[in-house]
Protein backbone atom coordinates (compact mmCIF):
# COMPACT_ATOMS: atom_id res chain seq x y z
CA UNK A 1 0.00 0.00 0.00
CA UNK A 2 2.82 2.84 1.18
CA UNK A 3 4.81 1.60 -1.67
CA UNK A 4 2.68 2.06 -3.91
CA UNK A 5 1.69 5.31 -2.92
CA UNK A 6 5.63 6.40 -3.04
CA UNK A 7 5.48 4.86 -6.54
CA UNK A 8 2.84 7.14 -7.00
CA UNK A 9 4.16 10.32 -5.55
CA UNK A 10 7.38 9.65 -7.81
CA UNK A 11 5.31 9.29 -11.16
CA UNK A 12 3.41 12.73 -10.38
CA UNK A 13 6.05 14.65 -9.26
CA UNK A 14 7.93 13.48 -12.93
CA UNK A 15 4.72 14.19 -14.63
CA UNK A 16 4.76 18.03 -12.93
CA UNK A 17 8.63 18.18 -13.56
CA UNK A 18 7.69 17.34 -17.59
CA UNK A 19 4.85 20.43 -17.71
CA UNK A 20 7.18 22.60 -16.22
CA UNK A 21 10.16 22.25 -18.13
CA UNK A 22 7.26 22.71 -21.02
CA UNK A 23 6.21 25.59 -19.55
CA UNK A 24 9.70 26.93 -19.46
CA UNK A 25 10.99 26.13 -22.43
CA UNK A 26 11.77 29.50 -24.10
CA UNK A 27 15.32 29.10 -25.71
CA UNK A 28 17.63 31.64 -27.54
CA UNK A 29 16.01 35.71 -26.41
CA UNK A 30 18.18 38.29 -25.56
CA UNK A 31 16.67 37.77 -21.98
CA UNK A 32 17.96 34.38 -21.65
CA UNK A 33 19.58 34.40 -18.50
CA UNK A 34 15.87 35.78 -16.69
CA UNK A 35 14.17 32.34 -18.16
CA UNK A 36 17.87 30.30 -17.34
CA UNK A 37 17.18 31.71 -13.71
CA UNK A 38 13.67 30.66 -13.51
CA UNK A 39 13.98 27.04 -14.93
CA UNK A 40 16.90 26.58 -12.36
CA UNK A 41 14.49 26.56 -9.53
CA UNK A 42 11.31 25.60 -11.02
CA UNK A 43 12.19 22.60 -12.66
CA UNK A 44 13.55 20.18 -10.37
CA UNK A 45 11.36 20.48 -6.98
CA UNK A 46 11.47 17.67 -4.42
CA UNK A 47 8.48 16.08 -3.59
CA UNK A 48 5.82 18.28 -5.31
CA UNK A 49 3.16 18.04 -2.64
CA UNK A 50 0.92 21.09 -3.48
CA UNK A 51 0.84 19.69 -7.46
CA UNK A 52 0.00 15.88 -5.82
CA UNK A 53 -2.97 17.54 -3.94
CA UNK A 54 -3.70 19.29 -7.08
CA UNK A 55 -3.93 16.05 -9.75
CA UNK A 56 -5.48 13.78 -7.12
CA UNK A 57 -8.32 15.86 -6.55
CA UNK A 58 -8.84 15.95 -10.02
CA UNK A 59 -8.62 12.32 -10.39
CA UNK A 60 -10.59 11.67 -7.88
CA UNK A 61 -13.69 13.82 -8.97
CA UNK A 62 -13.14 11.86 -12.09
CA UNK A 63 -10.99 14.89 -14.13
CA UNK A 64 -8.61 14.66 -16.95
CA UNK A 65 -4.96 14.92 -15.61
CA UNK A 66 -4.51 17.85 -18.77
CA UNK A 67 -6.70 20.29 -16.97
CA UNK A 68 -4.99 20.01 -13.53
CA UNK A 69 -1.83 20.04 -14.75
CA UNK A 70 -1.69 23.87 -16.19
CA UNK A 71 -3.12 24.27 -12.54
CA UNK A 72 -0.74 22.48 -10.57
CA UNK A 73 2.33 23.81 -12.61
CA UNK A 74 1.03 27.19 -11.67
CA UNK A 75 0.89 26.83 -8.00
CA UNK A 76 4.28 25.54 -7.83
CA UNK A 77 5.48 28.40 -9.87
CA UNK A 78 3.95 30.16 -7.16
CA UNK A 79 5.34 28.23 -4.43
CA UNK A 80 9.01 28.75 -6.27
CA UNK A 81 8.72 32.03 -6.29
CA UNK A 82 7.83 32.80 -2.64
CA UNK A 83 11.36 30.46 -1.98
CA UNK A 84 12.97 32.43 -4.51
CA UNK A 85 12.53 35.70 -2.89
CA UNK A 86 12.63 33.90 0.87
CA UNK A 87 15.97 32.51 0.28
CA UNK A 88 17.34 36.36 -0.65
CA UNK A 89 19.92 38.06 1.75
CA UNK A 90 17.07 40.71 3.09
CA UNK A 91 14.74 37.48 4.29
CA UNK A 92 16.04 34.88 5.50
CA UNK A 93 19.90 34.67 3.53
CA UNK A 94 19.96 31.28 2.80
CA UNK A 95 22.39 30.37 0.72
CA UNK A 96 21.32 26.54 -0.47
CA UNK A 97 18.16 25.18 -1.29
CA UNK A 98 17.32 21.66 -2.03
CA UNK A 99 20.89 20.75 -1.81
CA UNK A 100 22.19 23.20 -4.07
CA UNK A 101 22.88 26.77 -4.65
CA UNK A 102 20.02 28.87 -3.95
CA UNK A 103 18.82 31.09 -6.55
CA UNK A 104 20.89 34.52 -5.57
CA UNK A 105 23.74 32.44 -5.18
CA UNK A 106 23.64 31.13 -8.58
CA UNK A 107 22.49 33.59 -10.48
CA UNK A 108 23.07 37.34 -8.27
CA UNK A 109 20.58 38.99 -6.46
CA UNK A 110 18.96 41.04 -8.96
CA UNK A 111 18.53 38.35 -11.57
CA UNK A 112 16.63 36.06 -8.63
CA UNK A 113 14.22 39.00 -7.74
CA UNK A 114 13.35 39.35 -11.46
CA UNK A 115 12.88 35.29 -11.62
CA UNK A 116 10.63 35.59 -8.30
CA UNK A 117 8.95 38.30 -9.55
CA UNK A 118 8.20 36.54 -13.67
CA UNK A 119 6.96 33.43 -11.95
CA UNK A 120 4.66 34.60 -9.78
CA UNK A 121 3.62 36.54 -13.09
CA UNK A 122 3.81 33.51 -15.38
CA UNK A 123 1.84 31.48 -12.69
CA UNK A 124 -1.03 33.69 -14.10
CA UNK A 125 -0.75 33.29 -17.34
CA UNK A 126 -0.43 29.57 -17.18
CA UNK A 127 -3.71 29.14 -15.12
CA UNK A 128 -5.51 31.74 -17.34
CA UNK A 129 -4.42 29.81 -20.43
CA UNK A 130 -5.46 26.46 -19.56
CA UNK A 131 -7.12 24.48 -22.95
CA UNK A 132 -8.38 21.91 -21.11
CA UNK A 133 -10.89 24.01 -18.66
CA UNK A 134 -13.62 26.58 -19.32
CA UNK A 135 -13.18 30.28 -19.28
CA UNK A 136 -15.21 30.43 -15.52
CA UNK A 137 -12.85 27.63 -14.27
CA UNK A 138 -9.78 29.45 -15.02
CA UNK A 139 -11.21 32.83 -13.91
CA UNK A 140 -11.73 30.66 -10.38
CA UNK A 141 -8.04 29.46 -10.78
CA UNK A 142 -6.66 32.91 -11.21
CA UNK A 143 -8.58 34.60 -8.51
CA UNK A 144 -8.24 31.29 -6.08
CA UNK A 145 -4.34 31.34 -6.57
CA UNK A 146 -4.47 35.18 -6.11
CA UNK A 147 -6.67 35.05 -2.90
CA UNK A 148 -4.28 32.57 -0.91
CA UNK A 149 -0.95 34.22 -2.24
CA UNK A 150 -1.39 37.98 -1.79
CA UNK A 151 -1.88 39.85 1.76
CA UNK A 152 -4.26 38.18 3.09
CA UNK A 153 -2.64 34.48 2.40
CA UNK A 154 0.56 33.70 1.61
CA UNK A 155 2.42 37.12 1.51
CA UNK A 156 0.95 37.77 4.58
CA UNK A 157 1.82 34.94 6.25
CA UNK A 158 5.11 35.84 5.54
CA UNK A 159 4.81 39.70 6.78
CA UNK A 160 3.79 38.21 10.13
CA UNK A 161 6.62 35.95 10.09
CA UNK A 162 8.97 38.74 9.66
CA UNK A 163 7.44 40.61 12.59
CA UNK A 164 7.66 37.60 14.49
CA UNK A 165 11.40 38.18 14.42
CA UNK A 166 11.37 41.48 15.42
CA UNK A 167 8.97 40.05 19.07
CA UNK A 168 7.16 36.97 19.59
CA UNK A 169 3.55 36.68 18.59
CA UNK A 170 0.94 35.61 20.44
CA UNK A 171 -0.35 31.98 19.81
CA UNK A 172 -3.25 33.49 17.67
CA UNK A 173 -1.19 35.13 15.44
CA UNK A 174 1.27 32.32 15.10
CA UNK A 175 -1.30 30.08 14.33
CA UNK A 176 -2.52 32.86 11.68
CA UNK A 177 0.91 33.01 10.24
CA UNK A 178 0.78 29.73 9.65
CA UNK A 179 -2.47 29.45 8.09
CA UNK A 180 -1.67 32.09 5.40
CA UNK A 181 2.24 31.26 4.94
CA UNK A 182 1.66 27.61 4.28
CA UNK A 183 -1.39 26.61 4.94
CA UNK A 184 -3.37 28.65 2.05
CA UNK A 185 -1.35 26.94 -0.89
CA UNK A 186 -1.87 23.66 0.49
CA UNK A 187 -6.04 24.28 0.76
CA UNK A 188 -5.28 25.93 -2.99
CA UNK A 189 -3.97 23.26 -4.21
CA UNK A 190 -6.80 20.73 -3.18
CA UNK A 191 -9.41 23.09 -4.59
CA UNK A 192 -7.48 23.97 -7.78
CA UNK A 193 -7.98 20.08 -8.41
CA UNK A 194 -11.36 20.78 -7.82
CA UNK A 195 -11.42 23.57 -10.34
CA UNK A 196 -9.77 21.64 -13.13
CA UNK A 197 -12.55 18.65 -12.59
CA UNK A 198 -15.06 20.93 -12.89
CA UNK A 199 -16.16 20.87 -9.38
CA UNK A 200 -16.74 24.93 -8.57
CA UNK A 201 -16.90 26.59 -5.54
CA UNK A 202 -20.60 25.54 -4.94
CA UNK A 203 -20.31 22.69 -4.82
CA UNK A 204 -19.85 19.56 -2.16
CA UNK A 205 -16.43 18.22 -3.23
CA UNK A 206 -14.79 22.14 -3.26
CA UNK A 207 -15.80 22.62 0.60
CA UNK A 208 -14.29 19.18 1.17
CA UNK A 209 -11.16 20.21 -0.53
CA UNK A 210 -10.85 23.64 1.32
CA UNK A 211 -11.63 21.19 4.93
CA UNK A 212 -8.99 18.29 3.77
CA UNK A 213 -6.61 21.09 2.29
CA UNK A 214 -6.61 22.82 5.81
CA UNK A 215 -6.50 19.78 8.38
CA UNK A 216 -3.62 18.07 6.50
CA UNK A 217 -1.66 21.26 5.96
CA UNK A 218 -2.18 22.72 9.78
CA UNK A 219 -1.15 18.73 10.72
CA UNK A 220 2.07 19.02 8.54
CA UNK A 221 3.18 21.73 9.99
CA UNK A 222 2.73 20.50 13.26
CA UNK A 223 4.53 17.43 12.35
CA UNK A 224 7.56 19.24 10.73
CA UNK A 225 7.83 21.21 14.21
CA UNK A 226 8.24 17.73 16.39
CA UNK A 227 10.46 16.49 13.71
CA UNK A 228 12.53 19.76 14.05
CA UNK A 229 12.05 19.72 18.27
CA UNK A 230 15.12 21.53 19.37
CA UNK A 231 16.89 22.27 16.50
CA UNK A 232 16.17 26.07 16.68
CA UNK A 233 16.63 27.68 20.17
CA UNK A 234 14.51 30.61 20.81
CA UNK A 235 12.18 29.70 18.25
CA UNK A 236 8.37 30.04 18.25
CA UNK A 237 6.74 26.46 17.15
CA UNK A 238 3.61 24.58 17.89
CA UNK A 239 5.41 23.76 20.77
CA UNK A 240 6.40 26.94 22.30
CA UNK A 241 1.93 26.52 22.81
CA UNK A 242 1.69 22.69 23.09
CA UNK A 243 3.41 19.89 24.83
CA UNK A 244 4.74 17.04 22.23
CA UNK A 245 1.77 15.00 23.37
CA UNK A 246 -0.61 17.01 22.52
CA UNK A 247 0.67 17.85 19.45
CA UNK A 248 0.71 14.47 18.55
CA UNK A 249 -3.17 14.18 19.47
CA UNK A 250 -3.89 17.18 17.30
CA UNK A 251 -1.92 15.79 14.57
CA UNK A 252 -4.20 12.79 14.90
CA UNK A 253 -7.27 14.45 15.37
CA UNK A 254 -7.22 16.74 12.11
CA UNK A 255 -5.76 13.63 10.30
CA UNK A 256 -9.11 12.42 11.01
CA UNK A 257 -10.90 15.33 10.10
CA UNK A 258 -9.40 15.27 6.46
CA UNK A 259 -10.15 11.59 5.82
CA UNK A 260 -13.77 11.99 6.88
CA UNK A 261 -13.74 15.08 4.80
CA UNK A 262 -13.35 13.42 1.38
CA UNK A 263 -14.95 10.17 3.14
CA UNK A 264 -17.75 10.72 0.60
CA UNK A 265 -15.91 11.27 -2.64
CA UNK A 266 -15.34 7.33 -4.09
CA UNK A 267 -12.61 7.85 -5.64
CA UNK A 268 -10.52 9.90 -2.59
CA UNK A 269 -8.42 6.18 -1.69
CA UNK A 270 -5.28 7.55 -2.45
CA UNK A 271 -5.73 11.07 -1.05
CA UNK A 272 -6.98 9.70 2.25
CA UNK A 273 -3.55 6.92 1.69
CA UNK A 274 -1.53 10.48 1.45
CA UNK A 275 -3.06 12.54 4.45
CA UNK A 276 -2.06 9.11 6.66
CA UNK A 277 1.28 9.76 5.01
CA UNK A 278 2.23 13.20 5.54
CA UNK A 279 1.04 12.98 9.20
CA UNK A 280 3.12 10.02 9.70
CA UNK A 281 6.35 11.14 8.27
CA UNK A 282 9.46 10.28 10.54
CA UNK A 283 11.85 12.50 8.09
CA UNK B 1 -7.88 72.51 -25.60
CA UNK B 2 -4.89 71.99 -23.62
CA UNK B 3 -5.78 73.42 -20.27
CA UNK B 4 -9.22 71.13 -20.46
CA UNK B 5 -6.27 67.99 -21.41
CA UNK B 6 -4.38 68.74 -18.31
CA UNK B 7 -7.58 68.95 -16.29
CA UNK B 8 -9.19 65.51 -17.77
CA UNK B 9 -5.32 64.10 -16.47
CA UNK B 10 -5.66 65.15 -13.32
CA UNK B 11 -9.44 64.20 -13.15
CA UNK B 12 -8.45 60.58 -14.37
CA UNK B 13 -5.44 60.36 -12.03
CA UNK B 14 -7.89 61.67 -8.94
CA UNK B 15 -10.58 58.69 -10.18
CA UNK B 16 -7.67 56.14 -10.20
CA UNK B 17 -6.42 57.50 -6.87
CA UNK B 18 -9.67 56.58 -4.57
CA UNK B 19 -10.05 53.24 -6.67
CA UNK B 20 -6.67 52.48 -5.67
CA UNK B 21 -7.39 53.30 -2.32
CA UNK B 22 -10.69 51.49 -2.26
CA UNK B 23 -8.79 48.27 -3.30
CA UNK B 24 -6.31 48.88 -0.68
CA UNK B 25 -8.66 49.71 2.44
CA UNK B 26 -7.85 46.42 4.40
CA UNK B 27 -7.27 47.62 7.88
CA UNK B 28 -6.78 45.91 11.30
CA UNK B 29 -4.93 42.48 10.14
CA UNK B 30 -2.03 41.45 12.41
CA UNK B 31 -0.28 41.73 8.57
CA UNK B 32 -1.55 45.39 8.44
CA UNK B 33 2.11 46.84 7.82
CA UNK B 34 2.37 44.87 4.59
CA UNK B 35 -1.27 46.72 3.69
CA UNK B 36 0.45 49.62 4.54
CA UNK B 37 3.57 49.44 2.62
CA UNK B 38 1.21 48.60 -0.67
CA UNK B 39 -0.85 51.67 -0.28
CA UNK B 40 2.22 53.67 0.74
CA UNK B 41 3.48 52.94 -3.20
CA UNK B 42 0.06 52.41 -4.99
CA UNK B 43 -2.02 55.22 -3.51
CA UNK B 44 -0.30 58.63 -4.80
CA UNK B 45 1.17 58.12 -7.81
CA UNK B 46 1.92 60.94 -10.39
CA UNK B 47 0.36 60.95 -13.64
CA UNK B 48 -1.27 57.72 -13.80
CA UNK B 49 -0.51 58.08 -17.27
CA UNK B 50 -1.37 54.03 -17.80
CA UNK B 51 -4.76 53.86 -16.49
CA UNK B 52 -5.28 57.25 -18.39
CA UNK B 53 -5.17 55.35 -21.66
CA UNK B 54 -7.30 52.48 -19.72
CA UNK B 55 -10.04 54.84 -18.96
CA UNK B 56 -10.12 56.57 -22.39
CA UNK B 57 -10.15 53.60 -24.90
CA UNK B 58 -13.04 52.45 -23.11
CA UNK B 59 -14.76 55.53 -23.00
CA UNK B 60 -14.03 56.53 -26.81
CA UNK B 61 -15.47 53.00 -27.35
CA UNK B 62 -18.33 53.33 -25.65
CA UNK B 63 -17.34 51.46 -22.28
CA UNK B 64 -18.33 52.35 -19.02
CA UNK B 65 -15.84 53.54 -16.67
CA UNK B 66 -17.08 50.89 -13.79
CA UNK B 67 -15.43 48.11 -16.49
CA UNK B 68 -12.41 49.82 -16.74
CA UNK B 69 -11.50 51.11 -13.41
CA UNK B 70 -10.46 47.70 -12.12
CA UNK B 71 -7.74 47.01 -15.16
CA UNK B 72 -6.55 50.37 -14.72
CA UNK B 73 -5.89 49.67 -10.83
CA UNK B 74 -4.63 46.48 -11.61
CA UNK B 75 -2.10 47.85 -13.79
CA UNK B 76 -1.24 50.41 -12.00
CA UNK B 77 -0.64 48.29 -9.56
CA UNK B 78 1.93 46.45 -11.29
CA UNK B 79 3.82 49.25 -12.74
CA UNK B 80 3.85 50.24 -9.01
CA UNK B 81 5.20 46.68 -7.53
CA UNK B 82 7.90 47.21 -10.58
CA UNK B 83 9.27 50.51 -9.23
CA UNK B 84 9.24 49.17 -5.61
CA UNK B 85 11.31 46.51 -6.51
CA UNK B 86 13.42 48.24 -9.06
CA UNK B 87 14.34 50.63 -5.97
CA UNK B 88 15.43 47.79 -3.94
CA UNK B 89 19.26 48.01 -3.39
CA UNK B 90 20.01 45.07 -5.28
CA UNK B 91 18.98 46.74 -8.22
CA UNK B 92 18.93 50.47 -8.74
CA UNK B 93 18.83 51.26 -4.95
CA UNK B 94 17.06 54.73 -5.31
CA UNK B 95 16.40 56.45 -1.84
CA UNK B 96 13.50 58.02 -2.99
CA UNK B 97 10.75 58.00 -6.02
CA UNK B 98 8.65 60.91 -6.35
CA UNK B 99 9.89 62.81 -3.67
CA UNK B 100 9.39 61.28 -1.04
CA UNK B 101 11.66 57.86 0.58
CA UNK B 102 11.59 54.75 -1.38
CA UNK B 103 9.48 51.82 -0.36
CA UNK B 104 12.24 50.14 1.59
CA UNK B 105 13.83 53.23 2.88
CA UNK B 106 10.03 53.55 4.70
CA UNK B 107 9.66 49.97 5.20
CA UNK B 108 12.73 47.89 5.34
CA UNK B 109 13.72 46.08 2.62
CA UNK B 110 11.77 42.76 3.62
CA UNK B 111 8.49 44.49 3.79
CA UNK B 112 9.13 46.51 0.71
CA UNK B 113 10.26 42.96 -1.39
CA UNK B 114 6.78 41.26 0.10
CA UNK B 115 4.61 44.46 -0.96
CA UNK B 116 6.01 44.17 -4.22
CA UNK B 117 5.16 40.71 -4.37
CA UNK B 118 2.04 41.55 -2.90
CA UNK B 119 0.61 44.81 -5.21
CA UNK B 120 1.64 41.85 -7.97
CA UNK B 121 -0.79 39.42 -7.29
CA UNK B 122 -3.70 42.21 -6.07
CA UNK B 123 -3.36 42.84 -9.48
CA UNK B 124 -4.75 39.58 -10.82
CA UNK B 125 -7.06 39.26 -8.18
CA UNK B 126 -8.75 42.59 -9.11
CA UNK B 127 -8.47 42.27 -13.06
CA UNK B 128 -9.89 38.72 -12.67
CA UNK B 129 -12.81 39.90 -9.81
CA UNK B 130 -13.78 42.93 -12.31
CA UNK B 131 -17.50 42.79 -11.89
CA UNK B 132 -18.58 44.82 -14.66
CA UNK B 133 -17.26 42.80 -17.27
CA UNK B 134 -17.48 39.22 -18.01
CA UNK B 135 -15.57 35.77 -17.34
CA UNK B 136 -14.13 35.81 -21.10
CA UNK B 137 -13.14 40.14 -20.52
CA UNK B 138 -11.58 39.14 -17.33
CA UNK B 139 -9.91 36.21 -18.44
CA UNK B 140 -8.41 38.10 -21.55
CA UNK B 141 -7.38 41.01 -19.23
CA UNK B 142 -5.66 38.04 -16.63
CA UNK B 143 -4.03 37.07 -19.41
CA UNK B 144 -2.67 40.13 -21.26
CA UNK B 145 -1.52 41.86 -18.15
CA UNK B 146 0.52 38.47 -17.35
CA UNK B 147 2.32 38.10 -20.67
CA UNK B 148 3.07 41.76 -20.91
CA UNK B 149 4.20 42.17 -17.49
CA UNK B 150 5.94 38.54 -17.76
CA UNK B 151 9.65 36.98 -19.01
CA UNK B 152 8.42 38.41 -22.52
CA UNK B 153 7.38 41.54 -21.12
CA UNK B 154 7.95 43.80 -18.51
CA UNK B 155 10.31 41.82 -16.50
CA UNK B 156 12.36 40.30 -19.73
CA UNK B 157 13.28 44.30 -20.22
CA UNK B 158 14.68 44.81 -16.83
CA UNK B 159 16.82 41.86 -17.44
CA UNK B 160 18.06 43.23 -20.44
CA UNK B 161 18.61 46.09 -18.63
CA UNK B 162 20.50 44.67 -16.13
CA UNK B 163 22.76 42.80 -18.45
CA UNK B 164 22.81 45.82 -20.50
CA UNK B 165 24.88 47.47 -16.61
CA UNK B 166 27.64 44.58 -17.59
CA UNK B 167 28.10 45.57 -21.20
CA UNK B 168 26.77 48.11 -23.77
CA UNK B 169 23.51 46.25 -25.57
CA UNK B 170 23.53 46.14 -29.42
CA UNK B 171 20.71 48.52 -31.05
CA UNK B 172 18.60 45.88 -31.42
CA UNK B 173 18.88 44.19 -27.66
CA UNK B 174 18.42 48.23 -26.55
CA UNK B 175 14.95 48.55 -28.97
CA UNK B 176 13.72 45.18 -27.63
CA UNK B 177 14.67 46.15 -23.82
CA UNK B 178 12.73 49.58 -24.28
CA UNK B 179 9.79 47.70 -26.01
CA UNK B 180 9.38 45.16 -22.74
CA UNK B 181 10.48 47.23 -19.98
CA UNK B 182 7.98 50.63 -21.00
CA UNK B 183 6.37 49.93 -24.07
CA UNK B 184 4.46 46.45 -23.04
CA UNK B 185 2.54 48.10 -20.08
CA UNK B 186 1.57 50.80 -22.20
CA UNK B 187 0.48 48.99 -25.37
CA UNK B 188 -1.39 47.01 -22.51
CA UNK B 189 -2.86 49.78 -20.61
CA UNK B 190 -4.61 50.91 -24.73
CA UNK B 191 -6.14 47.28 -24.85
CA UNK B 192 -7.02 47.10 -21.61
CA UNK B 193 -9.38 49.83 -22.26
CA UNK B 194 -11.02 47.93 -25.24
CA UNK B 195 -11.75 44.66 -23.43
CA UNK B 196 -13.34 46.43 -20.85
CA UNK B 197 -15.74 48.27 -23.33
CA UNK B 198 -16.26 44.54 -24.73
CA UNK B 199 -13.84 45.11 -27.63
CA UNK B 200 -12.11 41.65 -27.88
CA UNK B 201 -8.56 40.41 -29.89
CA UNK B 202 -10.65 39.81 -33.12
CA UNK B 203 -11.49 43.54 -33.53
CA UNK B 204 -10.38 46.35 -34.76
CA UNK B 205 -10.45 48.51 -31.77
CA UNK B 206 -8.05 46.21 -30.29
CA UNK B 207 -5.49 46.13 -32.86
CA UNK B 208 -5.59 50.00 -33.00
CA UNK B 209 -4.93 49.98 -29.65
CA UNK B 210 -1.96 47.77 -29.63
CA UNK B 211 -0.90 50.18 -32.34
CA UNK B 212 -1.28 53.63 -30.73
CA UNK B 213 -0.08 52.42 -27.44
CA UNK B 214 3.24 50.99 -29.07
CA UNK B 215 3.93 54.42 -30.95
CA UNK B 216 2.83 56.91 -27.85
CA UNK B 217 5.27 54.15 -25.40
CA UNK B 218 8.03 54.61 -28.15
CA UNK B 219 7.70 58.07 -28.42
CA UNK B 220 7.58 58.88 -25.31
CA UNK B 221 10.80 56.81 -24.28
CA UNK B 222 12.81 59.06 -27.04
CA UNK B 223 11.05 62.15 -25.58
CA UNK B 224 12.52 61.19 -21.97
CA UNK B 225 16.45 60.34 -23.68
CA UNK B 226 16.16 64.04 -25.53
CA UNK B 227 15.08 65.91 -22.29
CA UNK B 228 17.45 63.96 -20.17
CA UNK B 229 20.36 64.45 -22.62
CA UNK B 230 23.74 64.90 -21.27
CA UNK B 231 22.18 64.14 -17.33
CA UNK B 232 23.78 60.81 -17.55
CA UNK B 233 27.31 60.28 -19.04
CA UNK B 234 28.46 56.60 -20.73
CA UNK B 235 24.77 55.76 -20.55
CA UNK B 236 22.98 53.74 -23.40
CA UNK B 237 19.93 56.07 -24.75
CA UNK B 238 18.00 56.40 -27.99
CA UNK B 239 20.51 59.10 -28.94
CA UNK B 240 23.44 57.10 -28.66
CA UNK B 241 21.96 55.15 -31.87
CA UNK B 242 20.44 58.83 -33.72
CA UNK B 243 20.83 62.51 -33.65
CA UNK B 244 18.70 64.82 -32.24
CA UNK B 245 17.39 65.63 -35.22
CA UNK B 246 16.39 62.15 -36.07
CA UNK B 247 15.16 61.09 -32.84
CA UNK B 248 13.38 64.55 -33.10
CA UNK B 249 12.04 63.12 -36.54
CA UNK B 250 11.01 59.46 -35.24
CA UNK B 251 8.87 61.20 -32.42
CA UNK B 252 6.56 62.93 -34.94
CA UNK B 253 6.51 60.18 -37.38
CA UNK B 254 5.41 58.01 -34.56
CA UNK B 255 2.56 60.30 -33.25
CA UNK B 256 1.25 60.43 -36.51
CA UNK B 257 1.20 56.95 -37.11
CA UNK B 258 -0.31 56.68 -33.16
CA UNK B 259 -3.11 59.21 -34.35
CA UNK B 260 -3.30 57.80 -37.60
CA UNK B 261 -3.88 54.12 -35.97
CA UNK B 262 -6.86 55.77 -33.48
CA UNK B 263 -8.55 57.87 -36.36
CA UNK B 264 -11.73 55.60 -37.48
CA UNK B 265 -12.59 55.34 -33.64
CA UNK B 266 -15.24 58.42 -33.14
CA UNK B 267 -14.58 59.23 -30.00
CA UNK B 268 -10.95 58.97 -29.87
CA UNK B 269 -10.52 63.28 -29.84
CA UNK B 270 -9.22 62.91 -26.81
CA UNK B 271 -6.51 60.27 -26.95
CA UNK B 272 -5.29 62.11 -30.01
CA UNK B 273 -5.05 64.99 -28.01
CA UNK B 274 -2.81 62.77 -25.22
CA UNK B 275 -0.86 61.10 -27.87
CA UNK B 276 -0.04 65.12 -28.91
CA UNK B 277 0.71 65.78 -25.57
CA UNK B 278 2.79 63.40 -24.45
CA UNK B 279 5.22 63.54 -26.87
CA UNK B 280 5.86 67.10 -27.05
CA UNK B 281 6.55 67.36 -23.32
CA UNK B 282 9.01 69.79 -22.76
CA UNK B 283 9.35 68.51 -19.13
Amino acid sequence: MKKNLLTRIEENAALVDRTMKEYLSAEGRPQQPLIDAMRYSACEGGKRIRPFLTLEFCRALGGRDEAALPYAAALEMIHTYSLIHDDLPCMDNDDTRRGKPSNHKAFGEATALLAGDALLTYAFAVAAGNRYSDAVGNLRAVLLLAERSGFDGMAGGQMLDLLGEREPLSKDTFLLMNRLKTGCLIRCAAQLGCLAAGYGEQTEAYRAADRFGSCVGLAFQIEDDLLDAGTEEGKTTFLSFMAPEAARKKIKELTETALEAVGAIDGSCVLREFAAYLTERTV
